[in-house]
Order: structure tokens, then C-alpha cells, then sequence
């Protein structure tokens, strides 16, 4: 049986007449704001001269989306048969006919029902793509051929996309070592998106990995910075940092486990640089080193003035047989305990009163919102929190959120929505949910005359366009 | 005063209009499906040609049921009072008078009053047993006669009642070495009841309790297998499997502290497991051996298909005053926090993608749900999730469950309802609580237009009943 | 653009016409109980016979209000600038002018739209001081004109407050070395009002302070023990505890990072304290002193019927430039992990059963709630769970309260709200967010028929009123 999408104008709303009138209200008021996304992981190549495009629809909204095909592997689906590629290159067992994938996907997307991905793709199929049918197995290859029609049109260009979507600027995430040619690129054409890198060194911090003496000579290389030390380790991050400004960067970001901080002397860190280069480090030294490491970005960002991202409690590949097998970013890395109030402390009683300091705070684990984020957030000048992310970017995270935190921390001290995806056609089905929660959570505080109408009109608008530019002096 | 219950249909279901019309129509279409139980603690004696039946109102609802005389405890009642027996069998101080163990109970019925114990005796009393009246002080004696007369009539007979419950499948929860005779004497009656073993060897499996030389001694007997080395105990614990298997049982369920799992060397296992026959065991030897034995259970679910069931994360008998006077079981086991993601990793890197394997997890530590649970079941074939248990088995305990978890595991990765309670006539109230929760949790997905009615429907129906049988291959 | 509060008699209630309609009826039967304040920090001197009063609306709503001006500092504004008094008692720097505090206030009370603080600060402003605008940057010089006012009028001398507010008992927080002189000059006046202290001997119990040989001789005099050993350290407590309760006190209150609780034998403690005179105490030996001290404490409230209070939980002075400059108290504790279940054990254990005592816990942790509080409270007779605490005192804070811990611990084993403020003029507005809750929540419960009217009605009146004079023995 063959089902339309149902996009009621009032979606995702509380069903209270009286509230969802003003929630819908708000949300007329904020659904067509430019899209800011400070934070995010496309691939700046999609929007150069020579982008090969969005390729086919399997290519656009299956196989780069651990999301979506993470979900049918938890049901039994091999990663293989969606077409994913093996980290060794081979192609053996791997399906390559895109038509296939894609009728795998429709046979079983059934699956992905009341899940955050499923809210997502439904915008994706609806509004983007303007697809009126839920696919399932009837309809699948009918749906391919509608969409990769549309992908081969010139306004499915990337970069008519991108204007479309109406977003007044775009970060990637990209490493010490990347020269940014892509970027240079972008800003010498014609075409005027703004797109902006940011710095994410944590491929050079990271002792521990078996390549660290190479992403250093890649770091020393791209710098122009001997670097024989911890000294001129930090000169090579400085102007790396510097060179990352000059091209548009707002921000680093940082992957760590743990947000432990902490400060070592600088003969200890001579001694822990000197033996990762040998590749002697031990999990202690890299633990150690990655907590001062922090500090010292924390110094930076004083200096320069780039915001810092801290992302932090992700036990990565938790699946060895999918890790070996497919690489990372598979599905397969799950969130732990973090820790924020003792592990943080070191950093923020020397540069959490910085007025040049400004620290973004993601977590997974939501079980730290109102008993370390919002009471860090509600004192700190430097710390703003970042919405729900990964797991919890959804109608009921979010929602969760809200409640959570901005009792304790107020609403200034929150950074506004960032989408944090690598799925290009997500960017606005992900920023219609944030509009939707924030309009909702809001109406919900008029009708219960916590605040009134003009205060909500004024806190909606700073929620979703304001903030994140004030945030990101954007 | 007294007052009768207050049971209208649409009792659970959120206020709001268009939802409760939602709500009810789910209901409607799911509260007559017949119950499948596929984890409890009933015993089965009461289903034998001998039955006892179920005794006196006291015997029905107070003596056996630690939710209940748990809270008439916490407001200062002593157990005493309630005729619960002490371990050392004496009798002294102990309440022997039923008559007088109900009126206590009638005369502080109201302290439960908001409790989950409430709604299931709500239940048992007006729909199970047909009593109009809340009980208290003034109609107690009358509520114990009108219930003693339904008790001794032929319709209160544990199997009359078993199908007038629509019961289609029932597990109780035996000990390795359990002959499970009266399952054989039920099987082999008149009475099509379907009565099914689960296997638990938690008391052969726990190297130091004072009692493990004489457990071992049992295995070896029952299984016929001479327990002389790590070895034979394995062999004798697959033997015991296969029976179980014969008599039925499709799952195996593990009460262990913590989730943690490892990989022991063969040596290494003979060791602790002959240093525990002599009673030498350490604490730390316990915890290594019972996280080996989680993964020597998952591989051998892997090779005969009973669902491994793991349940973790409590600190049993708390209040040493009540487990040397009482025992265990008398209400005072308190959560701890759970850990699952290290934890599991061993076992499911290892076993976590078999096709043969399911591995249903239980928690007392909802705080683990977005932030590990669902993220793991919404990535490893082999995981489901169990449905929010003991404390939090409940309608908030239940509606939190369904909000933080199915955003990122989606449905189909969990495992419905299971209801785990020694307290028989609570079954079909736990499962109305859950079929009532199902409903209203869905109708708020439809009227906010995350899946429409036709999605509903069939979910409801899933969660109810197809969901448990297809997890539990029933 | 001057705005008005906006104060319909149903704010704060949810939209459905059915359950507000209850709720309204509810809150209608206790909104004017008189206040019960069984635990808080206001400052006896205000109701001495010279009391200084209320001073500027600067000295009533900001300076002593680390809840508000900390939210103005997390948002780049210093605290010099709210007038914040240094340790070191410089003046430089401090603003000195409260009109211009007030103004700075008023110009940023946008800030704190959807806190706490705001909703607590609305009630202030409309009901307590009559004013009927929000304050701006515009009206703000009226306004302070207006307050002070009032503050000059006979009807705000603290004393006439009091009574306005209704207040049948107040607590004060007061060391185990203080006279209780005001608190006995009050006794001694004409005026009625009940202002009782609670002893709180954390200055006397924590090893390792700079000051522990100071506070042990203030102790030693005041009681008149010669405290040279362990044994008459706690004869000069159990003196102090008896002069507290002829003073009127109810209760102790302690503070402790962790709830670590555990036995030590005479002479470890003897050697502890020894070196604790000496000025020797590492942080083991007072962490292993502190957890002996509570039980020591558990066992006294045995004796002594003296309810124990435990606020656990808080990483103090976390930014060390503020608590430098500043000094404790100013915004800057964070909550952390944390345990009760293992924590608690030996201490429950061994006096959790005893009729005599009352233990009431208190947490920063919500998400200890419904794995380790209600389990906790709905077992042992002792325990009492405090209302949601300080970040956690809120619209949502409560509502999640009730949904985590009703379900397994019951109504009755709460303790009724405790405003637990310095802050005089914001106890009526913090127990009227507790009564307007109490009321939304059990019309909730109404709504969905877990309870009736009759029900809702008397739990309402025993949450409100009549629990925490009971829990307190007041």
C-alpha cells in the first residue's frame, strides 16, 4: 500500500489549541531566516569548480549516512548489501548496483519509523526533493528515477542548493595540516557562498596513533615550522591557527574521550612529544598530553580569538569486526559517562573568565544537562553550550534540553542550533526541527505565562539566527 | 469514607482531545490480544495437579509481593505485621492471623496511593477480582471474604484463571540444576496451558557464595557430567542447556552486578573454578570468572539459540537488619549505576554481529538509556532492548523509556513488554499498563505527525504482541 | 517599551482545560496555607530588635543573591560592577552606588527570561513589592524609587514581612560554636514569630581546614568540654546538640561533598583528630573522618530525635579567581556525581531502621532520582527525600521530581518543600512555584484516573502543609 507524507503546516507541535497557536505563530515568524551553520562536516569539494554533484540517490541519502544504515544493520542488513566500501579497497561482496541499494533501503525503511533519521529524511523526500510518496518496495525504483532526474538538473547543483537552502554561511571541519586549497578555490570563483573552514588539529595531538610522526611531518611541512620540540610543536599550531584565520575560520574542534584538563610543565611535555615522535607514547601519555593540549588551545583561542568546540565521550569503533572490516564513522561508536565539573576545571579556572574566551560545550551523554552543563554555563563568561548533538539531536532531545538547562543557565548562554552533519541535503530538514522544538518550547512558556508574547518573538529570532552568529562572531 | 474505584476507558491516556481519540482507537485495537510472557518469576507448582491454589486474600496479594509491604516498611510497618516469614523459620512475632495481615493493609492502603503497586492492585481488585471498593479500614473484613469466597470458587483456580488471562505462552525462571519436573507433570496433563522453563544458572555460576561446592555437586548430578575441571562444568552446563531446550525454554537469563564481560585463558579459568571449589574465592575472582562466563553464554546462545537475557546493576539485600531476619527478596535491593558500553565491548565485538544471537538487556539505571542502550541497539544485530523493569516498570517509567530511546533505536530493536513478576494476578494489569502506554505514546507520534494511523496501528500491534514472540522465536 | 507583568491566576499550570480546571481547584485549597520552612539560610539578625531591615532594593533583590548575579557574570558582566563586597575588604573597583547597580540590573534583566531566578524575582516584584512593571533599562530609576520606598514603610520591617508571608516556623542554619543569642533575644521579645535554629557543625567536622584548631577551641568554650581527645569532641557535640533543641532546633544539616559514610574504630578516629589539631590532615583522613562523623551523627538523631539533613554533592569554589577575590558563596559551586546507594550503606543499615531517626537527602544529582532516591526512600523507615534543590528548585526541576520518584517511593516518603534560602523576600514566591506544581502534578494525576478528587485534595494539603511538620516534628 502506497502512502503519502503527511506535512501538516503544524507538525512536531503540542496538540493544546492554545499553545500550538503560538507556536505556530513563532514559527511563521522564524521558518524562513537564513540557515547559519557554524559547525558541520560536508565536503568543501561539493561546491568547487569541478564538483562531481550529488551522483545518485543512493549516493545523496544512503551510503555516506552511518545514521540511516547503522539502523538497518542493528536489523540484521549487511553493511555490504547498502553498498557501503570495504576500508581495503576491495570490492568483493560489496553491492554496486545503486538501483539495488536503493531498493533495499525502500523494502525496509519502514524500519526507521518514529527514529530522528526518519523525521529527516521525510523533509528530504518532501521538501527537498519533492517527492510526495513514502518509498517502500512498490514504489522504490519509480522514486529512483524521479530523484536522479532531479540530481542531473541544474538546480540540484550543489551550489544552487546551497542557495536555496538560503545559507548564509556554511563551516567544514578540516585538519592542521589541510591547505585549504578547496576553500581558496571557493572564495576566488564567482559564486559568493560563503563557506569557512575550521581548525580540528586533533589528528596532530594525538600521540598515541600509529601515524603521529607523519601528521607531524605533514604539519611541519605545511607550516614551515622545524619542528624538533613541544616548542616548535606549539610555534607550527600558532601559525597553522593564524593561516586558518586569514582564510575565514571562526573556530577549532576538538574529539577528545574524556574533556579532562589539566597542565603539565614544559620539560614533562618535551619528553612526552619526543617519545610519541618515537612512537613510544603510552595511553597515559597521550591521556595526559591531550589534557594539556586542551589548555593550551584554550590560550590560543584567548589570543586569537577562535571559539573552541569540545566534543567529548565518544567511545569510537566499539565494533572491531565492522572497524576492520569498514573503517570508521560506520554506525558503531557509542557514547560513555562524561564527566564535565572536575575534568574542566583546570582550563576554566585560568581562562573560563576570559572576556576574549568563548568555549563550546557538546555532549552525549544528556544525563550531565542540569547537574554539570547548565550550572558551568550559568556561571562561566566563556562557556556556551552547544544544542543536543548526535543521539540527541532530535524532537525529543532537544525538547529535553530546553527543560534541562535553561532553568538553571538562562537561554543567552546557549550557541543556537548547529547541524554538525556530513548529509549536505540534512542541513535544513535539521534546522526545521530546531525551528519547530524551539517555537514549541517556547509557546509552551507562553501558556504558561512564564514569559509573553513579545519576549518569545524577540527569544525565538535570537535562537535560531541570532545566537549562533553572536556565538561564532560571524 | 469509602470509595469505590474510579475506572473510566480512557484512564492513562493524556487529556488532550484529538490525542485521546488516537490513544483510545490503538487501545481498542490491541487490549484483547492474548498475553505472551516470556520472562517471570510465577511459580509453577501453582499450575500442578496439586495446586495449592492461591490461599487466602493475604496470600494472594501481600505475603509474596516485596513492591507492596516494601512501602508499608519505608512508612515504619514492621514486616512482622504483614506475616512475612523469617528465615530461620520462626515463628515468633511473626502475624499469623490473615484476617488481621488485610487490615493492616486496608488501613494504610492510602500511603501507596501515586505508586505503580497502586495501579496493579487498582487493577487486580476491580477488574481481576471483581471488588468495587478501595479498600480501607472500615470495609476491609468484608473485601477479605468477598475475595476468599471468588479464591475457593472453581474460576479463581490458577489454570481457569491462567485462560481466562488469554495467557499464550508463560516462562518461569528455574536454577540449572532444577529437574524442572512439574513443567514435565504440566506438559504431560490434560491442560493445554503453555508453561515454558528459562535457564538460569546464576547459582552455578557464582564462585563466592558459601554454597557453590554444593551447587556444583547438583550439576553434576542432574547433568550426569563428573564436574571435576572448568572443562566438564562447561560440558555439564551445555547438557543442562539442551534439556531446557527439550522442555521448551527459548531464553537463558543472568542476574550479575555489573554488565562486565571479558576473555579468561583456559588455565586461567581451571584455576579460579578448582580455587572456588575449595571455598577460596575472592571478590575479584568472582567478577573475573562471572564476566568470562557472560561471553562463554553468549557463544553458546550463539550455537543453540536461547536468547541470552541480562539483568544488572543491583546492590541485593541492602538493609542487612532485613536479609538476616527475613532473607532476600523483601524489598530492600537498591540500583546502582550501570555501565554498558565498556562493559559490553568484549562480548560484543565478539558475538555482537551473529545472526543467531539476540541478547535482550534490562536496566534499573533508566540514566543509561540515550546514552548507551539506545545507541547500542540501534547498531548491534544481535541487541534488543528489554522493557523498562522493576522500579521503573511503570506508566512515567515507561512513557521516559519510550522517549529516550526510540529516537535513536527505533521500535523494532526493542523487545516489547515483559512483565517479570512472581505475583501472578498482577500479569494482566502490568500488560494493560503497557498496552495503555503503547497507545498513548504512539497517539502523541500521530497527532504531532511523526507517523500517521496506519504507522500507529501496526506499531501498536508490534509492541504488543508480534514483537515479544519474534524476539523470543515463540 | 515597558512592559507589565503578566500574572493570570493559572500561570504556571498546563493548557488542558481539564486538568487546569483541577489544578485551579487544587492550588485554590492551599495557596494561602501558612508557610512551613523547615531548612533555609536567612539571617536571624534580620528580626533582632536593631535590625538594620532590608537597606536598598540593591541590598534586598542583588547583593546577596548568588543566584541572580551570577547568571549577569556568566554573561560578561563583572561582579564588581553588582557591588559584590572583595574578601579582602577593598573597596577599589566595587561599585558603591546602588542606583547604578540597580540600573545595570534592570538594563540586563532581559538575561534571566525562562530561569529560576526570573520566575522567583516576578513574584518579588508584583506580589511582595506592589510594582507592576518589568524593569528596563527605561523605568529603572522609578522603580528602585518606588521599592525604597516601600523598604522605608513599617509595613516591610523584616518582622511585619514575616507575618504578611504568613510564616508559621523559619529555620536559621547556625554553627555548632554559635550562642544563638539573636535567636534567643527574638524569644525573649514581644513579637511571635518562630524562628528556630539547626545546628550545622560542618566548621567542626572537616579536618583539613586552615581553621579546624580555631573552631575546636570556640567549640570547647562555648561547651565547656576540654576537647583534648576524640572522645570529648563528641561529648562538646552531644552538648551543643542538647543546648540546640532547648533553643528549639529540629534538625542538623550537613554538608559533605560525597555521602560517603562508614565506621572507624575509637583510636583510628583519635589519631585522626590528633593530627587534625596539629594541622596534619591529608585529604584521605578527612574524607574517612568525615564518613565515620555521619553516622556518628545518625546515631545522635537516634538519641536526640533531631532530624539529620545531608546536602551532598557540590564541587565548592570551583573558579578560584572568584573565590580569591570574592569568597565563597558566589555562584561558582557545580554539582557532581553523584552516589548514594554504596555511600549510604553503612550508615542505613545500621540506623536506617530505627523509629527514631529521620534522615532527609538532598541533591544536585537529579539522575540518581529513580535508580537510587526512591528506591532508597521507598524502602528504608528513616529516610525522607528533600524537594528538588537548588538548581533543581524549579518549574521543571519539581515536575521531573514528582515523575522520577512518586512511582516507586510514594508521596509520603517526601519531606514536603524546604526553600533553603538566604534570600527572605523569594520564600514566598519558592513555595509558591512548590504549591502551584504540587497542584498541576496531581491534576495530572486526576486527569489520567490514578487518583481521584478526594485523593488530589488531601495530598495536596499533606504535600503543601501538613508533611514537613510532621517530617520535622514541628
Amino acid at each position: 500500500m502506497i502512502k503519502k507524507w503527511n506535512f501538516p503546516e503544524d507538525r512536531f507541535f503540542d496538540p493544546d489549541a492554545s499553545q500550538k497557536k503560538i507556536a505556530m505563530e513563532l514559527y511563521e515568524s522564524v521558518k524562513d531566516l537564513p540557515i547559519v551553520s557554524p559547525h558541520g562536516h560536508v565536503d568543501p569539494k561539493l561546491f568547487s569548480r569541478d564538483s562531481k554533484g550529488f551522483g545518485t540517490p543512493a549516493d545523496l541519502l544512503i551510503i555516506p549516512d552511518h545514521y540511516v544504515f547503522r539502523l538497518f544493520y542493528s536489523q540484521g542488513l549487511p553493511l555490504e548489501d547498502f553498498g557501503i566500501q570495504r576500508k581495503d579497497g576491495s570490492k568483493e561482496g560489496i553491492e554496486q548496483d545503486h538501483r539495488k541499494i536503493w531498493q533495499r533501503f525502500a523494502d525496509h525503511f519502514y524500519l526507521l519509523r518514529t527514529t530522528a533519521s526518519y523525521s529527516w529524511l521525510a523533509y528530504e523526500f518532501k521538501v527537498v526533493l519533492g517527492i510526495e510518496e513514502i518509498p517502500d518496495t512498490e514504489n522504490a525504483q519509480n522514486i529512483y528515477d524521479e530523484i536522479q532526474e532531479k540530481l542531473n538538473s541544474p538546480e540540484f547543483k550543489p551550489r544552487n542548493l546551497f542557495d536555496r537552502f538560503q545559507i548564509e554561511v556554511l563551516s567544514t571541519t578540516d585538519g592542521a595540516a589541510d591547505p585549504l586549497s578547496i576553500h581558496q578555490e571557493i572564495k576566488n570563483s564567482e559564486w559568493k557562498g560563503n563557506i569557512i573552514p575550521a581548525f580540528r588539529p586533533d589528528a596532530v595531538m594525538n600521540l598515541g596513533s600509529p601515524d603521529f610522526k607523519k601528521e607531524i611531518n605533514q604539519l611541519s611541512g605545511i607550516s614551515g615550522v622545524d619542528i624538533i620540540d613541544f616548542k616548535s610543536y606549539i610555534q607550527a599550531l600558532e601559525s597553522r591557527r593564524r593561516f586558518f584565520k586569514t582564510m575565514g575560520a571562526v573556530s577549532t574542534d576538538h574529539a577528545v574521550v574524556s574533556p579532562l584538563t589539566s597542565e603539565l610543565t614544559e620539560s614533562e611535555l618535551d619528553r612526552l612529544f619526543q617519545k610519541a615522535l618515537k612512537g613510544e607514547s603510552t595511553e597515559a601519555d597521550q591521556a595526559a598530553f591531550s589534557g594539556h593540549m586542551l589548555n593550551e588551545m584554550a590560550r590560543m583561542s584567548c589570543e586569537d580569538g577562535m571559539v573552541m568546540q569540545l566534543h567529548s565521550g565518544v567511545f569510537r569503533n566499539h565494533n572491531h569486526m565492522i572497524y576492520d572490516r569498514f573503517g570508521a564513522d560506520k554506525g558503531c561508536d557509542i557514547p560513555i559517562t562524561t564527566e564535565f565539573t572536575r575534568n574542566l576545571q583546570p582550563l576554566l579556572t585560568k581562562y573560563g573568565n576570559d572576556p576574549r574566551f568563548t568555549l563550546c560545550l557538546f555532549t552525549v551523554d544528556e544525563y550531565t544537562y542540569s547537574r554539570e552543563l547548565a550550572p558551568l554555563a550559568g556561571h562561566y563568561p566563556a562557556i556556551r553550550l552547544g544544542p543536543p548533538w548526535w543521539f540527541n539531536d532530535s524532537w525529543n532531545g532537544m525538547s529535553r534540553f530546553f527543560d534541562s538547562v535553561t532553568e538553571t543557565a538562562g537561554l543567552y548562554n546557549l550557541s543556537g542550533f548547529i547541524d554538525d552533519t556530513r548529509a549536505f541535503p540534512s542541513i535544513p530538514a535539521r534546522h526545521d526541527v530546531w525551528r519547530r522544538v524551539v517555537s514549541n518550547w517556547l509557546a509552551k512558556m507562553v501558556v504558561r505565562s512564564f514569559i509573553d508574547m513579545t519576549d518569545a518573538f524577540e527569544l525565538a529570532n535570537m535562537l535560531v539566527y541570532q545566537q549562533p552568529k553572536a556565538v561564532y562572531k560571524l
